[in-house]
């Protein structure tokens, strides 16, 4: 039962782990963050990230290396959203 | 410190459960899934689903609970886009 649930648990890992990369990966490519809400975005990276702590310390590699993975993107698109964002405060 | 990584865990939770229902209460007030992809947004409704099967196997409150908040918005909006596809290959 261990094993079925702990394969239960890589492949949501990976199911929610790839169904965030693509639209992620365009967001960079683009650098267009205007869907995006500050707040909303910040809130979620910092949740993924305290995911990937919890995984840690759980020594659970479901939680981590998904959590892990997303962290990275969202770390990029919200230094992106960010430095988009002052950029439209200079040109008001 | 097993109080302390639970409560990481919580907060996570909170966080990225709250950073995704604005968004998706918006989509299914307005049901509108344009940007929505359908395999991708069905294969993190699944995702979605297995960590809650994860979570109540593991006897985890922050995945089970913040996971079965973020399925039950999912589901919601998987049906309205395959209704919204539906609707439109009949009008071609």
């Amino acid at each position: 039962m261990d094993t079925l649930f702990s394969y239960i648990g890589y492949i949501a890992s990976i199911f929610t782990t790839l169904s965030f990369l693509p639209q992620a990966a365009k967001t960079i490519k683009e650098r267009n963050t205007e869907g995006i809400s500050l707040i909303m975005y910040a809130m979620f990276t910092l949740g993924v990230f305290m995911w990937s702590i919890y995984g840690l310390y759980k020594h659970d590699i479901a939680i981590l290396v998904g959590n892990s993975i997303t962290f990275l993107f969202a770390i990029i698109i919200l230094s992106v959203k960010i430095k988009n964002e002052k950029a439209k405060k200079q040109q008001i």
